[in-house]
C-alpha cells in the first residue's frame, strides 16, 4: 500500500475544493497499474466527494444546496463549538471515497472528479490517499 | 482484478433500480472466493446505494423522500443544466458501495441489495463492477 | 480477508453508538500490519459513520440533526412497516465505512471514531468488520 497525504487550503465555511489533479499525482507516483485508491479525509467536519470536476458551478451549488438545507433545519444543537451542521454533512457526504485505479491512473467518468468538502472552514485540511 | 459493465436503462428522473442480480453474476463470473467488490456509478448524476431488495415500496419511497426533500430546498441553483438537485443527492447517497464477497457471492444482509440510484432520468447509466 | 462480527444493542430509535474500540480490538486481532478495512452494517435501517467519538454531545447532535430533518420532510410513504425514514437515512449515511489499517491499529484522524447509527431502534445489530 502507498500513501500520500494532500494538503489543502480552504477560504470559506461550507466549499468544494477539487483535488483529482493532486489525487491522481499520487496514483501515478504509487506505480500501482491496477487496483483500489481510498481517498479519505482525516477530520470529522471535512468530507471527501466524487462529483462534476468540469463546470465551475456544481461545487458551488452542491455549497448553496448544503447552506439551505442546514439554515431550515429546525434543530438545536448542544455541542458547544457551533459547528454540529459540519459534522452532520460530514457523515451524510462520507469521510471516503473509494475509486478504481486502471492503466497506472484514477479510472474516473467522463466528468467525475475528487473533492475535498470542506464544511467548517476556512482551515487547513489533509487528505489521505491510499493506493493498493 | 476483474472488471465487468452493468449497463441500466432508467425512466423516471428519480428512480431506484435494482441491480442485485447483475452484481452477483459479475462476482461469481469473476471467479474471486473471498475479498472485495467495489460498486461505481461512472457518472456524476447517478449514485449506488445498498437498501431493502424485498419489498418494492421501499425503493419507491427512497424517490419520494428525494423529491420531497429537494422541492423544499430553498435554494437558487447556479448551473445552467438544470441538474444541481441531480448531483447534490448523487453526493449524498454517495457515487460507490463496498461490499465484501464470501463464498464466490456478494456477502449481503439478509434484506440487502444494491441498486442504481437515478436522479436525473430517463437515461442510460452504466455501472462498473470490481472484485479484487 | 479477517472478519468478525460485533454485536450492538440500541436503545433508542435515531442513535449513533460508538464501535471505535470493539474495530480496533477486531483488527489488532486480525494480525494486519498494513491494509484495508471495510465496517458494514448488514442492515437496511442502520449505518455505519465516521465522525468525532470525543464529546459525548456529537453524536445526540446528529440524532437530532435526522430527527429534525425527517420531521420536516413532507412526504407520505408507502412501505407499511413505518420505517421509510430508516431506509432514507441508511443510504445518506452509508452502509459501510472504509478505512485504513497502519501499523497494525485503524488509521484514524485526531478525533475520528466508528459509529453504528441506528435508525429504527432499539434493536439488535450486527456489524460486520473485514480486515485485508
Amino acid at each position: 500500500m502507498k500513501i500520500g497525504d494532500i494538503p489543502v487550503e480552504t477560504s470559506e465555511r461550507y466549499q468544494l475544493v477539487s483535488i483529482t489533479d493532486e489525487v491522481n499525482k499520487t496514483v501515478r507516483e504509487a506505480g500501482v497499474g491496477e487496483g483500489i485508491c481510498v481517498i479519505s479525509s482525516t477530520h470529522t467536519t471535512a468530507a471527501v466527494t466524487v462529483n462534476e470536476d468540469y463546470d465551475r458551478d456544481v461545487p458551488r451549488d452542491l455549497a448553496a444546496a448544503c447552506r439551505a438545507f442546514l439554515e431550515a433545519l429546525d434543530v438545536c444543537f448542544e455541542h458547544d463549538e457551533g459547528n454540529s451542521d459540519s459534522h452532520f454533512l460530514t457523515s451524510l457526504f462520507g469521510q471516503s471515497q473509494t475509486l478504481l485505479v486502471r492503466g497506472g491512473a484514477l479510472d474516473l467518468g467522463r466528468w467525475q472528479g475528487v473533492f475535498l468538502a470542506e464544511f467548517d472552514g476556512p482551515r487547513r485540511r489533509t487528505v489521505r490517499v491510499a493506493v493498493s
